[in-house]
């Protein structure tokens, strides 16, 4: 049924700065950014709000890659890294899944491979509507 | 110095999604947006990474408002309510500030006054470079 | 059907490490702990699991005192003052209340009504068994 | 110098709700806790303050076990699976480490091996005070 590839198509905030989905499998998620200069703050790195939108936008791609509509309940995200241009990845694993919760660890990446962002999410998985 | 105003007119992040300061003194912020197609998901409400970058927005002009550099070390959001339309404002309070450290509370509201997310900010305050 | 005052007096953990509870109403409540050196970790200041827990058992029982049982999802807490001795107390209060999540933010202050740790808790709240 | 070791050696509160050390090394803890009826919570299973003080002890003795004192400054723990009995093991590896902060991740497993919590933490490294 293909939820994460919808989800990804239908996301205009994702889309309109600069996400691009790489793949998915259930659970699982990658998605990049290449760096311009809309993507920095006051001090010329990469905002937090960029880097934050990267690591959701992996988050919600692996959480709705199981069938269901997975929304997020709450994130967390540290900065460890500051960083000023290129390409960034994120990578989204589940830790976690029961019927209701999903729980998510997101990494990421600089084109070096060094951590920038480590990230975990909690999702509240909707039970289908009835037909 | 104004450090506050400084950031906000050099964060070319901020003003690309939409994000307007609105007031700011020591210790506090307050920033909106008015949603757009674009700060949208895929299930047509706001984006978490929109919700969470207004957030971090306050957070970064009330971290900085205080006369040295700070940087975000680590945040948490939960949402709380589905938004899709409407004006966004975020109100960031100095919950805590010691000479390296600042802890900041953030709730954006929508335009009824209704919580739609709850944000914890950690920011690390640099020592000034002898000049 | 107190279950507020159920889950308190059930909870061996909470009194094990001396938390009690002081007050509490829908929606919100107020524990306190004693420190003894029982409390201290390797530095001679609280550990951060005796905070943690005294701020997870404010949130516990506010989070349960709306008649359905309220499970922990996520929590997150910022140490902001390093204590030694005295008594602290937390007060839980609902940011934010659907009839699946809550929402509670937890205030740990020291005898001065100096913030000691602030915290953030999603709790799950479970449908009632059928009969 | 053994910081790592003498943390653990001197910390009450770790060693009075039965946290063991079982191993360590530079930027990694394991550490181990068997759960007893002292453990849980007024639902029976154990207590988030319980499951919180042993990872976050896996976190304290990683963090310090380069050299500096470092101390917490924010930590974040998913809940994903309620136990009751057996020996939970929490395990923290480092995920970043700059000359002021490091973050780690740790994970609590019961015996079966099954993921019972997931915790984030950032500390601050203290410089060392001229002797």
């Amino acid at each position: 049924m293909a939820t994460d590839i919808a989800v990804w198509e239908r996301d205009a905030f994702a889309r309109s700065i600069g996400i691009e989905l790489i793949e998915t499998e259930p659970g699982r998620a990658v998605v990049a950014m290449t760096l311009t200069l809309n993507h920095l703050n006051g001090v010329g790195t990469a905002h937090g709000g960029a880097l934050f939108s990267l690591a959701d936008f992996a988050f919600a791609v692996a959480s709705n890659s199981r069938g269901l509509v997975a929304v997020a309940l709450n994130t967390t995200i540290s900065f460890v890294k500051a960083v000023s241009e290129g390409r960034l990845t994120a990578t989204a694993r589940e830790e976690s899944l029961s019927p209701r919760i999903g729980v998510y660890a997101v990494e990421v990446k600089d084109e070096k491979g060094e951590l920038v962002a480590l990230f975990q999410g909690t999702a509240y998985r909707k039970k289908p509507r009835p037909v």
